[in-house]
């Protein structure tokens, strides 16, 4: 197996988080999208969205989509568990989960793709909406710090992928974004130090 | 358990469907969202996004997010299995259902919050938007009906959750969007009519 990757891209970072949490070891594939290197006829045929990451199997079938990879390894490896341990948890989590990915990660990007000079060329890029998408996701930051006045991590008192997507998040808005997105909102500034302490987030 | 429902969203009607193809009966409680009654406090104390479906536990927890309700019942009554069999098969599905999802689903529902009269007041609707995502959308339509050139359901022979996602966002489309979405889609529009034969279609 090898997962085609590019350091900067928050998705694919996503899954590297999840891996190293695991402890799984991977061959990394560089596909460098600044050159568009994942838009070429050959690496479409790997993916027809044109995303990354992409997990190549030993039988020649791809796998996209981070949160797919992902639950692939968590039912490889359950352990430690990223994903919940029974029906219940698995469902919480995959709730807290898409909550992170339509609430946090959803309305940064859009920031991003619609202000960032690296995707004029990419996407026609409309600032009205960029506009409407900061202030949604700010607000959703302070829903956020709600929650985490009264609990460790986004699903609970455990880790989990739902962290990662926020994490990967926060950090896609702040580094790439320029966005100051733990101004004000102590809960979610105290949870951001812990996750990025861990070793995972050097991913 | 019982689920708070309104029939004509469609993210309810996922579920309606998951919950009809696995035979589970289920107590529906309406929630008229054009009444504003997803936007009560009394209503966002059991889902602070406002959205539907909610599902109810006994003990008076509340699990939001479609696919993380219909994730728990396919826990609890594998059969028939809408989510995948084994690791690998499971890791499918949901890369199918995610493509459906982002390629299919939210394009038509970005389309409809961006044009229709109902969402005037909901949202700040950007007409240039709209545009660009009904292109994209469409763009997508056609890439579905080369995969549905090669095989009976969207993610192999086996009718999963990710058929109900395209379904239903279909049918949001062309019944309230008024978009013409199965002209010139030979085979998505063959799939449509194998799906809506079913009689979950009706839930």
């Amino acid at each position: 197996m090898k997962i085609y990757d590019f350091p900067m891209a928050p998705n694919p970072r996503r899954v590297r988080i999840f891996l190293a949490e695991k402890n799984i070891q991977m061959v990394y594939v560089h596909v460098d999208i600044f050159k568009g290197e994942n838009r070429t006829v050959e690496f479409m045929r790997k993916n027809p969205m044109g995303g990354l990451p992409v997990l190549e199997f030993d039988d020649g079938t791809y796998l996209t989509e981070s949160v797919a990879i992902c639950r692939y390894f968590e039912g490889l490896q359950p352990d430690p568990p990223l994903m919940g341990v029974d029906p219940r948890d698995i469902a919480f989590v995959e709730m807290w989960n898409r909550r992170m990915e339509l609430e946090i990660f959803s309305p940064i990007a859009n920031v991003i793709q619609h202000t960032h000079p690296a995707f004029i060329t990419r996407i026609k890029q409309i600032p009205e909406f960029a506009e409407v998408r900061r202030d949604y996701g700010l607000q959703r930051l302070e829903w956020l710090d709600s929650i985490l006045a009264q609990r460790q991590f986004i699903a609970g008192e455990r880790y989990t992928i739902a962290d990662i997507t926020a994490q990967v998040a926060i950090d896609l808005g702040v580094n790439l974004g320029g966005l100051k997105l733990l101004d004000g909102v102590h809960h979610v500034k105290r949870w951001h130090e812990a996750v990025s302490s861990r070793p995972s987030a050097k991913a």
